[in-house]
């Protein structure tokens, strides 16, 4: 099959792999319909996570149809159409039991990280029955790539970290397409004001589009004045994190209120200054968290319910054979204005 | 009077200052009976504090007998016996409307502060009605001074922010006062384990009197080394940061487990590394808190039900003519063995 290939820092190419096949008793092979492109595959590229060794196959989100399934397999079997998590667990482990797949001691963030992922015509997907989620009758299956990572990425990192509620003042600092999942699902709780801050013109406008109630260019402003006059001198009730650089870390601790809480969505690799000489005495909650997928199954509810159009965040489609245009689309996003780009199996 | 004043850095004198009197309808002012040395008046009398003016009597504990009200105050009248908290709130503001007393948009931390402290005979109590609480018939007054600062400071941003919780292993490092503090109230939540990390065996000793199931000296041994061969390799669930230094800051987060609560507890004068290259995916919670003294008359209920032995954190005695003394025995706290000192009026 071909399958998109990391060959070490820089290098990628779409290349004829062995077909996935099952390995475990507890494993589904998946043929891929659907899939995308994240900023973390852009990281990897970098040689920012050498946990990747080349030769693996990226991608750790997608759509397909089961066609196969190992002896142990109990929820799945052949033609059942489902939603790869990014996050596989084993369902049994103690942290699995505690909800927080990311840290399942034998699985994790395994796809197109530890082992071959999903931008490729097939995928070996771990602990199946934990790990996949069937796709409901009649939903728009593309949609729910969004679902793999960054809806619940935004979703649990951000906003249920970050205690978005009625009638509170968020910011979001970041409108690339984890920073505006966040935005989508920060108003399930009806926060009275979502401010998006970026450099990116194009993208605060579409973060104006998908519901934010002012936007700052911090390029051209001076985001903690802004932010301040927005709100009274007080600060935001939530900082929302979804950059990955000390220096948006830092404008959280500068525009967060007193009692506020920064929950951190972005993938940092180095670490930051924390503030403590003020913010020791400002009853601060700060989060860290990477996404257990844990809200996937509430979160397919909300775009069945119509509260939630995961569609917004698809702006190109691609085949497989055309893998590294959406690569070259994707990586130059102030040009293309490319949010997420679907890769059709 | 007599009141202890602070003169500038480095410079205090027990002096002769005019007797407080009414000056808000909502004021009280009280006769000191018992009041203390805290650790932040040390740091006062370092010049750490440029908000205290040289002039200002310091202290911010204590236990009295009010003396005086102001024509507002409904709660409490001449001859009530009363504990002083450190937190002054005016119980109308948004911040106290909210339970956040410690950002009182009037008041807040004003004793030996802002306004002349408790180290003096008497007192000018503002917001009396929501500041002061009143002694319930019997109780031990003395060991009620405990109850003015430390015990909610260890309590509320310590193990309540900690998410201390039954079966749940605790480490503390810092084991002074309000590290004890955190200890002595973290057992209302049995946990599993207590660890008390300091460099002082003395405190150390005391911390296993007080309940500590393990102590490690951070001196002579390594406490993250130790922690991790205590926990099976995980971390602990919560670390409580009980000291204010930037590498007491670091080992917290040395130390924490996925999933786990970092309650920052002590006062900082700089600003600390954030290891985000690493806990960014690591599922923590990191919190700040000055203390809203919210959970005093919870507290005193636990004191009442000998569920909390406050008394267990006097270890010394002086009259307040011999208030020089008293500072100088609690700041060689290493050769002294003093925890808390009581100044009797």
């Amino acid at each position: 099959m071909k399958g998109l290939v990391y060959r070490g820092p820089g290098q990628k190419s779409l290349e004829e792999v062995p077909d996935p096949r099952i390995e475990q008793p507890t494993d589904a092979v998946v043929k891929i319909l659907r899939t995308t492109i994240c900023g973390s595959d852009l990281h990897i590229l970098k040689g920012d996570v050498p946990t990747v060794l080349p030769g693996t196959v990226l991608g750790h989100e997608g759509v397909g149809v089961v066609e196969a399934v190992g002896s142990a397999v109990a929820n799945f079997r052949k033609g059942d159409h489902v939603l790869i998590s990014c996050i596989s667990s084993c369902g049994k482990c103690d942290y699995c039991r505690r909800g927080m797949y990311s840290h399942c001691s034998v699985a994790g963030w395994m796809l197109g990280h530890t082992i071959h992922g999903t931008q490729a015509e097939y995928v070996r997907t771990p602990y199946a029955d934990t790990s996949l989620h069937r796709i409901p009758e009649g939903m728009d299956e593309e949609a729910l790539v969004m679902l793999s990572d960054i809806l619940p990425t935004g979703f649990e990192c951000g906003v249920m970290n970050g205690k978005v509620q009625p009638g509170c003042t968020v910011a979001i600092v970041g409108a690339g397409p984890v920073g505006l999942a966040a935005l989508l699902t920060a108003q399930f709780y009806s926060p009275a004001e979502i401010i998006m801050i970026d450099l990116d013109d194009n993208r605060l406008e579409v973060a104006r589009t998908f519901g934010a109630t002012q936007t700052i260019n911090s390029g051209r402003e001076n985001a903690v004045e802004r932010v301040k006059a927005m709100t009274g001198g007080l600060g935001v009730d939530t900082a929302i994190e979804a950059v990955g650089i000390p220096a948006t870390f830092v404008l959280c601790q500068d525009i967060v209120g007193a009692g506020g809480t920064i929950a951190n969505v972005g993938v940092h690799g180095t670490k930051a200054d924390l503030h403590l000489e003020r913010l020791w005495a400002h009853n601060i909650t700060l989060t860290t968290r990477l996404v257990d997928t844990v809200t996937t199954p509430m979160l397919i509810k909300t775009v069945q319910a119509k509260r939630l159009d995961p569609r917004k965040l698809i702006t190109h489609r691609f085949p497989l054979a055309n893998i590294l245009d959406a690569y070259a689309t994707f990586e130059k996003a102030s040009d293309t204005k490319a949010l997420k780009v679907i890769i059709e199996g």
